[in-house]
């Protein structure tokens, strides 16, 4: 089986081809390359924040330190350090992510076909609605659709009921709560990292978001209506109390 | 029940008193003091080598962190930020650790009756026998009852027959390989931090070790026979063949 005729990117022009989704990819080997020119550093101080575990908890360290890499290539510059640090909160099963982190540097060395510079990881198990470095001593953090994670369940949503999150029937106040819950904790995080960047340093963010002004479109909202609509169900078939279901509010914000 | 009687350091001159295993509190104090007072570092880098998990594994941190405090406060300095790293194997219980450092900074604040400068805290999960940290970035390692584990089983310990580790019938090329295998890690363990430590930074090792030079003194191995004893009984009892007794050979070095 040639399972690159399987294997492969998304081909097209359309809303799920490789094309349009990696023009992420480009913004952030652009922004990756700004640091690297601007700064030069004898050791690259990367964050992966809400890191999670897994296979997929690599994948951007990779890509960031295959740039850095072929830059320094180019240049004909001896390769960095990399300081790698994975951050999610101390609950994350960072014992897998230790797995994967003593054989990286082999692996992508092999990946490259030549050897990469040392490569330090380091497990930074807290909330990142909080500072996690010390000041000014990150050069790129990243953190992919993680943001939608709220820090706490928002006040003020008492009237949700039935609903696990916002949904057609949930009234303008939970909307309201949810919408100042983001921007109070997404204040905390631009804050926070502002502090923990160096001076030319990058950020690179992508964050889950709706085009749709409707409250409970498709697009982000629709599949907790559904949740909430079986939660229900298994709730009225034990017959418990009705006020279980409304604990289980979501912490999620899009 | 009055418990200062009971929960007190040993009293005495003797060799179990508080005032003789002091000392190594004492030179540990000097060293972090010089530290301090050399670099005056804005943000201070720790390392606890071979941490471990459980309630000890922050003795030390909080300890040098309340040294460097009570000099701020004496000099009238800011306190510095505290970077500090846990190492440990990666099969290490760090969740453990990760509970209790997201109080230990609070529970330091109020030990100290004022506020600390900034703690973060990172679990670095890989062999000290290698490098864990970037060139020149630690200003204080420590390291206490760890560096008698070798990096692994010695080579050329085959005729060490019923034993698993020196003891009174091991023959001269047991003890020879062990020491090799000890000088080999040690000094690559040495290499490694001096690479890490900053220009002035200090490392502080405690090792067990022995004043007989019996190579199997009640003062380090003894434990070790009698433990191999105990093995021994087993796998007779268990009708058990005797080749899987010699592969219970430990790493230990004293």
């Amino acid at each position: 089986m040639d399972v690159t005729n399987i294997l492969h990117m998304n081909g097209g022009i359309g809303k799920c081809s490789y094309a349009n989704n990696s023009i992420l990819q480009h913004i952030r080997e652009e922004a990756i390359i700004r640091v690297y020119n601007s700064i030069h550093p004898r050791c690259l101080s990367i964050a992966e924040l809400g890191c999670s575990s897994g296979p997929n908890a690599f994948i951007v360290v990779s890509e960031i330190i295959k740039i850095v890499e072929n830059l320094c290539k180019e240049m004909n510059h001896k390769s960095p350090e990399y300081k790698v640090f994975m951050n999610d909160l101390p609950e994350n099963d960072f014992n897998n992510i230790f797995k994967s982190s003593s054989t990286f540097e082999e692996k992508l060395s092999n990946e490259m076909k030549s050897q990469i510079g040392p490569c330090y990881f380091y497990a930074a198990p807290t909330s990142f609605y909080g500072r996690i470095f010390p000041n000014q001593t990150l050069h790129f953090i990243h953190s992919s659709s993680s943001l939608h994670w709220l820090s706490k369940v928002p006040e003020g949503i008492e009237k949700n009921k039935g609903n696990i999150y916002i949904s057609n029937t949930s009234p303008l106040n939970v909307l309201k709560a949810y919408y100042e819950q983001f921007q109070k904790d997404f204040s905390l995080f631009l804050k926070c990292r502002a502090e923990e960047l160096v001076e030319q340093g990058q950020m690179f963010l992508t964050l889950l978001g709706r085009r749709s002004e409707h409250q409970s479109t498709k697009e982000c909202c629709y599949i907790w209506e559904l949740m909430a609509k079986a939660l229900n169900d298994m709730v009225l078939e034990d017959e418990e109390e009705d006020e279980e279901e409304d604990e289980d509010e979501d912490r999620m914000r899009t």
